[in-house]
């Protein structure tokens, strides 16, 4: 058993092109002994987005902190706050982003990609 | 893409021998399209808690609201509160307990063990 603090786990900034302004943390991972699936925290600042963005795993996303929105395949914007959770599939493209004033946090899980 | 709202989602009561006044909501799970991994909600209401148990997959679990306690295979208590995680390790005793006096809640994700 392993038990992690956000507030104590060093973030670090997320250098992809299209990302701006996020940065993520590895809540548990592989290097605290997961071996099927990886927990990540993403703090989008004011006028920050991830990358507007495909893969080949699925993202299970909880809204943690703030409001922002989730760009889907379409383009269409939907709105986020906490208490939301959104489900990507593998290969759907998808970006979050913060058009709002406050911080944005959001945790993403997804199965480990080098197991 | 498939978007959720916790207040939106019925909850079921756990049934399980060594389960007391602990509700499971499954906040992302196949039936929204999930593969790999599922979400769950717990909510512990004061005085309750999960079966002291084993399973043979992983646990990666956060804090939402309230205070709680987990337990360790040797019986050990951590106080859990929100900002904090807990991965358990496949095969590895645990419990999830509320001995305090507002309702305690936490997200528990795990592999799709129908997978």
């Amino acid at each position: 058993m392993r038990i992690t603090r956000d507030s104590d786990i060093e973030g670090a900034p997320v250098d992809m092109e299209g990302a701006k302004h996020v940065v993520k943390k590895i809540l548990i991972g592989p290097e605290h002994g997961s071996h099927d699936i990886i927990k990540r925290l993403f703090h989008i600042s004011p006028g920050g987005h991830t990358p507007y963005h495909t893969h080949d795993y699925e993202h299970l996303v909880k809204v943690q902190r703030g409001r922002g929105v989730v760009v889907d395949k379409d383009g269409t914007k939907h709105e986020l706050a906490p208490g939301q959770n959104v489900f990507v599939e593998p290969n759907e493209k998808h970006q979050f982003a913060n058009p709002f004033a406050e911080p944005f946090e959001l945790t993403c899980t997804i199965p480990n990609p080098g197991k």
